[in-house]
């Protein structure tokens, strides 16, 4: 089945309530309830489903950040937003029925849990919503989650990828227990399920071990979209293996080609057509009816940035490393590996040194977009941009990262979208039913088909 | 907060798609793919609350029922329907937004997942539904699934139940973990987080060790509502603890009675008010305008069991004894303890000596009804039974099953309710919007609670 013809550039909108932004919560315009009203859920969704977005796109934690107290003190902070949420398989199961073609993506580690469990979950939302559901595929890199799982720590950086792998060929395993066609439910011979349709997968690996059938008929989709963000050694070899989407940070036009390159190659390498990895770097869009407005708002976020919170930021970035033990305006000290999120601190080193930037602004930059593309303008500027980006080979579209909810994503849906859409980059309305639609990948075939 | 006054009955409908009846789905009145059908699904939710039910409640099970192949042979039999539906904590989620009174109880397993995990999940559930959300916790019967998740079998009887009453501590230690009023996302002060109302957990015990906090504020209904069917000894013993509701099978008005006073008097000695322990047996109910109708209903459904699938749903009861060697036509063997559902194969044996059922017999009860009390009736007759049953002390309520769907369950809201509602037993609109308002029972308070 060939999927619709789209135009070129995919955008997803990525949900960090109340903000991506550290402090975005206690801007005016901002409503910082995002993080728990469903009412608000609903409405952001239904307005990027406005937007023909391809997908929104649900972070996750399973811990309240920081409550490990790694680096001492109170296991948390007063000021810290983004603490609590909606576990994100399970709101995007309501958010089906109130939206009708929109993606629907949420994260999930596969540092804990188990890959049954998660086929199955994952699996139910891309049948109850006609084919829309996304898992984006993470490893858990907030140390506050292994103690949460009976763990200390977490799983080293490779034990957690080598677990990803093969969590991975286990859900898609699952997956395919069942050909279309498995269940003819037929009340005149009494024929309810064709078991020449059905596989057991009877996996056995390091560290799973799991017999199957899942208990599903084939998803609408073949499975789920899968998204992977990682951008590390490992990372990349695991999301250009499995991904249909990834989610990268970028914020530099030759960093981003370079990425974009090697990544599509590594597909490629992999034996899949490279055209059907879609990559999105993140971009935080900071914009207003006039370049002066989108300044002058750009300044009434800056403002928000508190020191500390953003310090605490960056040293959770860093792992182990206590990045308060030096000077705030000297120069980013070289990092050990981090345990973490290494792409991100690695992304963020690149950018200090290209820029030459202190600890206090490197750490301002990752409190007010979380280590994103940050870009201010208005629309047509940052159309340019992304335009620019798109046609240099850098990105097939953007994870759109909002400071705080919901005018900032109100505002990409009625400035920047139309934006695009007059320039021909952007759909003017859902060709397809499915998020494999929207992106422009095909249904995977099943590992029994013939 | 003293919940509403409620009329005395409760009812759930209870779903076990395609139908309880072993083969209901045959029927010519059913929709046998009211198994996948989130449009079903919605338009019998909305049906159920129309009827002004306390509850949906889903079943669930881990695994295609039959895939290990206990007994030998093919995997899967092609007659047998019940092999896939949605994972219901995820089908519930999405079938809150199109209700807004009933509640919404889904069924997981304590025997395999975390209860973090779970925990978070119907926490989730029990927010975006304003409380509406009820656990039924469960330890795993089917073999099936143990093969699912790296096990040859399952923990024996014993285990699963220790397993189960730590899982529940832990979950509702969760639930706890930030009183009301925790968040006050305050943007003057910038306090977004309150620390004095947040609590660790740090549950360190046999089977669990889970740090906290919950990464979600208290649930609307304090904690989502917990059901159990737990009907053995152990299984008494922890519904009796831990439950709100209690679904159980039984079809003698005076075992019926002995169970419930058993239940509440050990409620009590748990420090339990007993009035907060609903006790819901199951009940399938055959009804039609005229006693005559039914009756022929009846034996529509009765010509649809066939011998084998009931057999080998008998033999399936019984743990490793192949029920298949003995005569069908004999009297039924003494079964030796079972690893499976220990209580409803006692419920079982006990109807079989009760009124000298063969095998066959006791194999097409189980067939037609799950093994649950079977009535059959024009609705006045119907509700004398359930108002008997009410009256005289052997529940608070029912667990209504279906031979198939939805007529039956449109029968039941159009027919059976407003008998009921004209007795005075039930309501006619619902007093609160919580599942613990429909029920009658309080929310219950935080560990914490000075």
């Amino acid at each position: 089945m060939t999927p619709p013809m789209e135009p070129a550039m995919h955008l997803g909108a990525f949900f960090f309530t109340p903000g991506s932004h550290s402090a975005g919560w206690r801007h005016p315009e901002a409503v910082p309830e995002t993080d728990m009203s469903f009412a608000h859920y609903v409405a952001m969704a239904q307005a990027a489903e406005r937007g023909k977005l391809d997908c929104i796109f649900f972070q996750d934690t399973a811990a309240v950040n920081g409550s490990a107290a790694l680096h001492g003190g109170s296991p948390w902070r007063p000021t810290a937003a983004r603490q609590v949420f909606p576990e994100p398989a399970t709101l995007i199961a309501a958010l089906a029925p109130v939206t009708s073609r929109i993606g629907l993506v949420a994260t999930a580690t596969t540092t804990y849990g188990d890959p049954y469990t998660l086929a199955r979950r994952f699996g139910t939302v891309d049948h109850l919503s006609g084919g829309r559901a996304g898992w984006n595929l993470v490893t858990s890199q907030i140390e506050d989650e292994a103690g949460n799982f009976g763990f200390d720590r977490h799983p080293d950086h490779a034990e957690r990828y080598e677990r990803a792998e093969e969590f991975f060929d286990v859900a898609t395993g699952l997956w395919d227990s069942f050909d279309e066609g498995a269940f003819p439910r037929d009340k005149q011979t009494g024929q309810f399920l064709d078991p020449a349709r059905g596989h057991i997968l009877n996996h056995a690996g390091k560290h799973f071990r799991v017999r199957g059938p899942l208990n599903l008929p084939r998803c609408p989709q073949g499975r789920p979209v899968i998204a992977q963000a990682g951008s590390s050694g490992p990372g990349r070899q695991l999301a250009s293996r499995v991904a249909d989407m990834i989610f990268t940070a970028q914020s530099d036009l030759a960093e981003a080609q370079a990425f974009y390159r090697d990544v599509k190659a590594r597909a490629a390498a992999h034996g899949r057509d490279p055209a059907h990895v879609k990559i999105m770097p993140g971009l935080l869009i900071v914009t207003g009816p006039t370049e002066e407005a989108a300044q002058a708002h750009y300044r009434s976020l800056e403002a928000l940035v508190d020191d500390e919170t953003a310090v605490n930021l960056l040293s959770r970035l860093c792992g182990d490393l206590d990045i308060r033990q030096f000077p705030l305006d000297g120069p980013l000290p070289d990092l050990p590996p981090s345990n973490a999120a290494r792409a991100r601190q690695e992304h963020l080193v690149a950018k200090a040194r290209r820029e030459n930037l202190t600890v206090r602004q490197v750490a301002r930059y990752l409190g007010a977009s979380l280590g994103h593309h940050l870009l201010v303008g208005a629309p047509p500027k940052v159309a340019d941009v992304m335009e620019e980006w798109l046609r240099a080979g850098a990105c097939d579209g953007f994870m759109l990262l909002f400071p705080y909810y919901p005018k900032p994503l109100e505002d990409i849906v009625e400035h920047i979208v139309p934006e695009l859409q007059r320039r021909g980059l952007f759909r003017t309305d859902y060709a397809g039913t499915t998020l494999r639609d929207h992106l422009g990948i095909p249904v995977p075939p099943s590992r029994y088909a013939t």
